[in-house]
C-alpha cells in the first residue's frame, strides 16, 4: 500500500494513493494527526476509516514523515562500489579505516532538513560548493525496541520511502563528523510517498538516480554491504529505536564526488530518484534567494 | 538566575533557584508547558507570575531541558590536552587529520539520553566495554537563526547547563562516526538545572569533575579552541538554529581514555560535574538490569 501526506484546500490529509486511478484516499483522521504525515497512523492496529477520493491533481505531496521525531539515522559507505568512489575522492574523514567499512557506518541529519517532492533544495554558494545527491532507500520504524535481534528486525519495521541523502562534499570532508554537511537546511527531500512494509521486496528492489535526464546511479538494495536487519540491530544493541524513526541505508555508486573532475549539484538541475514499488522522487536544485 | 525543572507532588514545575534559601520558587504555567523544562521559558519576553517557594527537599529535579527538540549538538577535541591525550588513544577516528582540529568536529546525540542529575547512567555490558565521562558546558539557544555572526552569537544564547557527554569509548572507534557511542540510552546527564545567559561570566570559568573522591578533569571554559561564537555561527552557516537547541561545547583533558590503561567507568562509580555558577551535576553508574 501506497500512504501519502498531502496538502489540499489548506488542509493537510493522509491517505492511500491508487496511482491507477490517480487518486488518493484520504483517511479520516484529524487535522492535528495528519500534520505528522505517516506517523499518524504508526502503532495503530487498523486503518482508520476513508473519506472520498481526491484527484492527484488536486493535491501537492508532503514529505510522508513531514517531521521526523529525532534526527534521521544514515548509513555511509554500504554498497560496495561507493565505498571506493567514495574513499578515492579525499573528502573521507573515515578513509584510514579501510574503504570498505568492517561495521556499519552511522551519522544524523536533523529533521528539518526534510522537504517534498517537488519542493527545491536550496544551493548555498557562501556555505558550499560541493552539493552532492545520494539516492536511498530509507527504513520508516513502526515499532520501537532495544537489543532487536536481526531476526526479528522486520518486525519493527512500518515501511519504506525514497531519500535523497543531499552532503555537502567540503563540509563533510572539512568537520570530519558528517552531521554537519549532511544537515544543510533543505537537505533531506522524501516521497513521494511511503510504502508499508508488505509491498516491497528488499531482497531485490532497484534503484536509479537521474540528474536531468543521465543516468548516474543504478543499483539493487540486494547489494546493501549491511542489510536492513544487520543496520536495526546495531543502531538498537544500545539506543532504543522509536516508532517514527527514519533510517536511510546508503547510497550505491555514481555519485558526483566519484567523477573525475567531481560533477557537483548547479541551480537549475533536477535529481529524480526512482525505487521500483515506491516510485520516483524528483527535486530542483536552485540557488539560494535565487 | 539558575532556573531548574523539577516534579513535586507528581506535578512538573519550572522555577528559579533560590540556593541560599534552599527552596526553588515556580513559575505560574500550565502543566503541558511546564513538561518542556526551561524551554518553555524561551521565546518569551517576560518571565511568567511565581507562585509560593518549595523547598528544594521536596523536589525532584528533571534535567532542565528534560528532552531536546531534536539530537544535542556536540563538539569533539575542543581543548587542546583533551584533543592529544584522545587522539593518542587508539580510538579517535579522526585522528588522521590531527591530533588538534582545524576545525570545530561537531556531532550529535539523540535527544532521549538525557537524564536528569542523580538519575542513573546504565551500563550495559552487552552494548559496551568502555564507559567514559566528560565534562562539558552546554549552550542553549533561545532565538533561533541561520548564518550567525560570531559578533551576534550570544544574542542567540538563552543560557547554559551541564551535561556529561557519556561515552562508549569502543563504539565511538567501532562505528567510525561517533553518533552510535554517544548515543547510547542514558548517556546524557543533564543539569542539576540551567543558568540564564547574564549569570556566566564564558570567559573564565572553571570546570572540574570528579569520578567518586578524585579530581579528573579541570579545566577552564577560556580554553576552548573554538569558542562560542564559532560554534555557533560553524552550525548555523548552513544549518538554521533553533530555540531550544543545545550545544555541548567539549571536555577538557582527564577523561577515562587518557589513562594507561584507561580508567573506565564501573557500576557503582558516580560522577561528579562543577561548573564554576552554575552548580554541580553527580550521578551514579549503575549496570543495566542491577
Amino acid at each position: 500500500m501506497k500512504i501519502a501526506t498531502f496538502r489540499t484546500n489548506g488542509a493537510v490529509g493522509v491517505g492511500e494513493i491508487l496511482e491507477d486511478r490517480g487518486v488518493v484516499v484520504p483517511f479520516d483522521i484529524p487535522a492535528q494527526d495528519a500534520a505528522r504525515g505517516v506517523l499518524s497512523l504508526i502503532g495503530q492496529d487498523t486503518l482508520p476509516g476513508r473519506k472520498e477520493p481526491v484527484s492527484l491533481s488536486d493535491v501537492t505531496l508532503l514529505a510522508p514523515v513531514p517531521r521526523p521525531v529525532r534526527n534521521i539515522f544514515c548509513v555511509g559507505k554500504n554498497y560496495m562500489e561507493h565505498a571506493h568512489e567514495f574513499s578515492k575522492s579525499g573528502f573521507d574523514s573515515s578513509a584510514a579505516a579501510g574503504a570498505v567499512p568492517k561495521n556499519p557506518i552511522i551519522f544524523s541529519k536533523v529533521p528539518e532538513t526534510v522537504i517534498a517532492h517537488e519542493s527545491d533544495v536550496l544551493i548555498d554558494s557562501k556555505a558550499s560548493q560541493a552539493v552532492d545527491y545520494e539516492a536511498e532507500l530509507a527504513v520508516i520504524i513502526g515499532k520501537g525496541g532495544r537489543a532487536i535481534s536481526p531476526e526479528d528486525a522486520y518486525d519493527h519495521v512500518w515501511g519504506y520511502t525514497i531519500v535523497n541523502d543531499v552532503t555537502a562534499r567540503d563540509l563533510q570532508g572539512k568537520y570530519s563528523q558528517w552531521l554537519i554537511g549532511k544537515s544543510q537546511d533543505t537537505f533531506c527531500p522524501m516521497g513521494p510517498w511511503a510504502v508499508t512494509r508488505d509491498s516491497l521486496d528488499i531482497s531485490d528492489t532497484a534503484i536509479r538516480c537521474h540528474v536531468n535526464d543521465e543516468l548516474r546511479q543504478e543499483s539493487n538494495t540486494s547489494l546493501l554491504i549491511f542489510d536492513i536487519p544487520t543496520i536495526i540491530a546495531t543502531i538498537s544493541a544500545g539506543v532504543t529505536l522509536m516508532p517514527g524513526d527514519v533510517i536511510a541505508t546508503g547510497t550505491p555508486a555514481g555519485v558526483g564526488i566519484g567523477f573525475e573532475p567531481p560533477r557537483y549539484l548547479k541551480p537549475g538541475d533536477n535529481v529524480s530518484i526512482e525505487i521500483e514499488g515506491i516510485g520516483t522522487l524528483r527535486n530542483n536544485f536552485r540557488a539560494i534567494g535565487g
